[in-house]
């Protein structure tokens, strides 16, 4: 799985393609034509068993007819023909070979039965495969365009595309050609057989050109590699991945808030966070984004400044940039005194700054000029209507200069199609991002925040606490998965997994009669609860297992035997082992924390509100497990659970500690026992500050393998 | 205000275009050559002091020379001659003007000066104006360019765009030229100095060309009028607002949460529901959904069917489509029996229908047929990125007649960009709407889906209780004005005004005597609570004046000294009328009901969670008050506070019925007396069904004029 293996498929030496065409409606043709008319500086070679000539070249027979060197083939035959044609591909030497064609595991099991014949062929000979449904891979600055997309191929750029639909990577170059807009690479990957979305990231990453990468997933291969390697990357370029088949939840046994509630998407959100990848939900948006993100430097806040020559468009901008999360700098005296010196008395020297109609491209550029010298402004939107006076193109060059001296981002708002066409082509060739609507701008700003931000956050290990005894935990989950009932551990096994890993539970004492649940009490203190102690009740106030509150010692003796008596009438053959004593749990704020194994990611931790709030609100916020310390907070901050904790209007605040502590101890749990399918302290209660907290009920279910 | 005066500027029989200019560079020039060149084909008249000829045509040296017929003048001279011209305009007959100059409210106080003089001399000739700051204003049907716009003007079209920014719609027109997308009608309002957006709509309305009325709002001059006159309209035509200064929220003196969380958005958003306006959030959304709205029939439901030659597109579609509330129908086996029969195996035949890539236009036209015979799917989108066979365009050609034939909209994410461009054409000439993205093509049938839903919806007059004694609650809020209370009411004449209203407050009797207050209790019934009774102490709790849940009658005896003393401790010099005796609520949920006066739109009505949620969550929702049945149907469903009425797990469902009521009520209680600046429920405690409601606490503040 070594990225040197890749290496072919991003820089041959020598290309066959096998299936090339004289008939211009066959892929064969189309792919031939793409790799020669791209200026490919590598080796060609047409493979096809009728020979002849193709664009001035002869066509061999065979693979194995072709001289070195041959790096990289590319199969545009048809399914069945694979096979063989792989073996060939074996024989000669080949490293890496792109699968065009169709009908493999998209159509069923014998497709599958196909794909997987393909992989141990290329396997045996050490081969790497792109595809099958792959439409191939270009590279716009080597160049080679090893695709069978419609020309023209993209503009050389800096963006790169990484794509699960091949309909996609065709529909995305024909639009970016259209918006004057390149790209650097194009990978097309199809099923995946064996060259994934994550094994191309670090082999697209390295590549100088590429300054953003892009991605189209419909899923990932592997969630903690993914994570892993993109990781690596967002600490130098960007990632943008546009995740699709959010509604299309997996199917899974639940059986608990966390279990029920923790969709794929949540756990994609959860992965992107930590490995600092970007999420946008439309088509546009990756590229809006990934444009001023090639192209501008993170700025330093979020402060951002709107200059415009009408009134409108401004207040769009400010509404836009507010609802982003940004805000309008409040500009110094100083600098309102030097544009005022400038601008007609009519002019909104605050922020927006609207010089007017009037406004001619000098004071644009000067304007901008003095607002980009504003300590307290971290970034600009110029907002560029067709300007009645002057043209646009006029505005565009002598804004270009400015924005080129100046180490803040600024991007434009350029309104309009026709009257500013000159303009965009100005913006474009120096690489200034521009947007056709103030709202799209404040869009890319917000993401340039963001990513700021991320690049200022120092990398953060996951926390693991060294005194569990993780040994001990083993052992005691060993002994309860022996036994059977219904992938449920027991409430007390639970109780003391937590016990292990530091999270606190009421004190409880079994008492097996009367005067031991009262002499118990008396230990304990007033008041408090008594629960029947039966590995098979999993629900004990359903069978009136369960009374709260008791304040004397009367109360627990008359308890104690009304408990016993209500469950023997209730569930006659189930084992008593006696009457649980246990602690009343002090006032406070209750929430949720609980775990779960998630298929592509392995174990979540999610934190949420108690109550009926958890699944009426969705207030529950997902991390990876184990969790960082900034994951921890931002659990926090992301749920009214959380921020409440910190105490709201006449709530006292909460010991918001021991809730981080609490979170990251039960991740590191689930973390170190997978075989933990779903784990939920519900609820969590929190006492105040200080005072730490009580799982005052914990569920778990155990995957029997 | 009639519309007919109006008239002039919608369908002039002449125009005195007043600074008709020949230098090029001048807006004189602008409008003038645009009025000729857009082959209006009434009379048009040129005014300039120097005389001379501009365009073919004499210039008349004073608009008192023109000859007749002129109905309407444009004034494109300085602000300062602008008097002068308007009372030349009024001796001339002339009936309505628009002023083009800036220099008027928007400079200052010596601005707005000039801007009311302007108005004054108008009204006393009788004559309407637009403006000042206005751009002009357009008909292409008519046709009738009286803007100064750069050529070209927009297209003939179908919707009609009313902005109060110039800017706005400079760039809207060279915009919409550039998607070849038409307009109808544009209105340009500037400073509406005289002619409001809301005068405007009716006219705009009344043009047969006009299927879909879009705003650009910085807010409204009136806006029960605003309501009242857009109601109307979206009965028969689509109106699509975009409001913007969203987060320059007005500064209003506050002292309730309803105060505090109704800011200008919910008012607009209480208003835009009430009067079927549509509000967008981008100017792309406007315009997105204007085609949509303009060229489609409503769906008769929310089951949307994607046909689509590749799986990528299509879930990304899918994604798009739950994502704003739609759903993906269900295929009947019929309908996928036919699909079956004319697709390969390979392809997908349930929703989305994927017919892969080798789908050939006959199949695209086929298969949209059949989806569109199945009952089961109320609209269409089709997605077509470059088909690798052959031509997107020969595609558009055999879908349009298919797409002509039904009643059901169908919609085009036609993706990329150079290969789609015939069929961009060939879908624009045959008004089926097309968008680059699946995304943009989802929301917009979202938004037809939600005008279907609002034509279904019966109008609904708001809810008025006749029984209710106005008059009684008219005397008691004029005793109590006389009194000074920081602009509060005593919670004694709230509780009273809410008992004539019909919204239920504990059972409270006022007792002067220790044993008094005992017999009372037993009479009430046990629990009980205590509250000192005194006109200065506002709130009781802080002087310890409340005893909440008293068992017994000693426990009243006791209490009631208890009171007395803690308040003549307290604040020894409040006058004590005696203590209060009160019924102790039952259980329940607690939600928050208030009214505010809106500067904008009068009274709103406001629903939410009770507690610290109200804030932490803004758990709210307005309404216009008086309110309909489906608007307070509306707050329920639009909070959790509202959902979680109706039962949750194991809370029990609450007397819904009372809550509505008590909404209705409160509202008509704030529609009948605007004086009441702002009123409070907070909480309401809703019991049982059956059960009722009543309200704890209530707070009101009185605008003394």
């Amino acid at each position: 799985m070594d990225a040197e293996s890749l290496k072919p498929f991003f820089s041959p030496k020598g290309v066959a393609v096998v299936g090339a065409s004289q008939d211009p409606t066959k892929l064969g043709y189309g792919l031939s034509r793409n790799l020669v008319q791209s200026n490919f500086q590598g080796v060609v070679h047409f493979v096809n068993p009728r020979g002849g000539g193709l664009l001035g070249r002869l066509m061999y027979p065979s693979i194995l007819e072709t001289p070195d060197p041959v790096d990289l083939a590319i199969l545009l035959i048809p399914a069945k023909s694979i096979p063989q044609a792989l073996r060939e591909c074996g024989k000669r030497g080949i490293q890496a070979v792109i699968i065009a064609a169709g009908g493999f595991r998209e159509i069923g099991p014998e497709g599958a039965d196909l794909e997987n014949k393909c992989l141990s062929i290329a396997q045996s000979y050490g081969m790497r495969l792109m595809g099958p449904n792959s439409v191939g891979l270009l590279d716009t600055h080597l160049p080679m365009d090893a695709t069978f997309l419609p020309p023209p191929g993209p503009l050389p750029g800096d963006v790169a595309f990484i794509s699960h639909s091949g309909a996609i990577c065709a529909a995305v170059v024909d639009w970016a050609r259209g918006q004057s807009f390149g790209l650097s690479r194009l990978v097309s990957l199809g099923n995946q057989a064996d060259v994934s979305e994550t094994d191309v990231l670090r082999p697209v990453a390295a590549d100088p050109f590429t300054r953003v990468l892009t991605l189209y997933l419909e899923g990932v291969s592997d969630g903690r590699r993914f994570v892993s390697e993109a990781s690596q990357i967002t600490r130098l370029k960007p990632i943008i991945a546009l995740k699709v088949g959010r509604f299309t939840s997996g199917q899974r046994a639940v059986a608990s808030h966390t279990g029920a509630l923790a969709g794929q998407e949540n756990a994609f959100n959860a992965a992107f966070r930590r490995a600092g990848v970007i999420r946008a939900e439309t088509s546009e948006e990756v590229f809006d984004w990934a444009r001023t993100l090639a192209w501008t430097a993170p700025p330093e806040g979020r402060g951002v400044a709107v200059l415009t020559n009408a009134g409108g468009p401004g207040v769009t901008a400010a509404d836009a940039l507010e609802s982003y999360g940004l805000y309008l700098s409040r500009l110094s005296k100083s600098t309102q005194k030097e544009l005022s010196a400038i601008l007609p008395p009519a002019a909104s020297i605050n922020n927006p700054v609207d010089m007017l109609a009037s406004a001619s491209p000098e004071q644009y550029a000067q304007c901008l000029k003095i607002i980009l010298n504003d300590p307290e402004v971290h970034s600009v939107m110029v907002i560029l209507p067709p300007p009645p006076m002057y043209t646009a193109g006029a505005v565009a060059k002598t804004l270009i200069p400015v924005i080129h001296h100046s180490d803040k981002p600024v991007i434009i708002a350029l309104m309009g199609e026709r009257l500013i066409q000159e303009a965009v082509e100005h913006f474009r060739a120096a690489r200034v991002p521009e947007y056709r609507f103030p709202e799209r701008a404040a869009s890319a700003l917000a993401v340039l925040a963001k990513r700021a931000e991320y690049l200022r956050r120092a990398e953060q290990p996951p926390i693991t606490f060294n005194e569990i005894d993780k040994e001990k935990a083993k052992i005691l989950l060993e002994e309860s998965m022996t036994s059977k009932s219904g992938g449920f551990i027991s409430q007390e096994v639970a109780e003391q997994l937590l016990g292990i890993y530091g999270i606190s539970t009421p004190i409880t004492h079994l008492a097996r009669s009367a005067e031991e649940a009262t002499r118990l009490a008396r230990q304990i203190g007033f008041p408090v609860a008594l629960k029947i102690a039966s590995p098979n009740v999993p629900h004990k106030s359903d069978v009136n297992g369960v009374l709260l509150g008791i304040d004397d010692e009367t109360g627990v003796a008359k308890g104690f035997n009304h408990i016993l008596e209500n469950v023997r009438t209730n569930v006659p053959k189930v084992e008593i082992r006696g009457v649980y004593v246990q602690q009343m749990a002090p006032d406070g704020q209750d929430v949720i924390v609980g775990a779960v194994q998630d298929d592509q990611f392995g174990p979540l931790i999610m934190f949420g509100s108690g109550g009926i709030e958890v699944e009426g609100l969705k207030d529950i916020a997902f991390a990876l497990a184990p969790i960082t310390a900034e994951e921890t907070e931002y659990l926090l901050e992301a749920t009214w659970g959380g921020r409440k904790l910190g105490g709201f209007r006449n709530l006292k605040p909460a010991d918001c500690l021991a809730v981080q502590q609490a979170i990251q101890r039960l991740a590191q749990l689930a973390s170190d026992f997978p075989e933990i399918a779903e784990i939920e302290i519900n609820p969590l209660r929190v006492m105040g500050e200080g005072q730490g907290v009580l799982a005052l009920d914990v569920r778990a279910r155990i995957n029997h393998k």
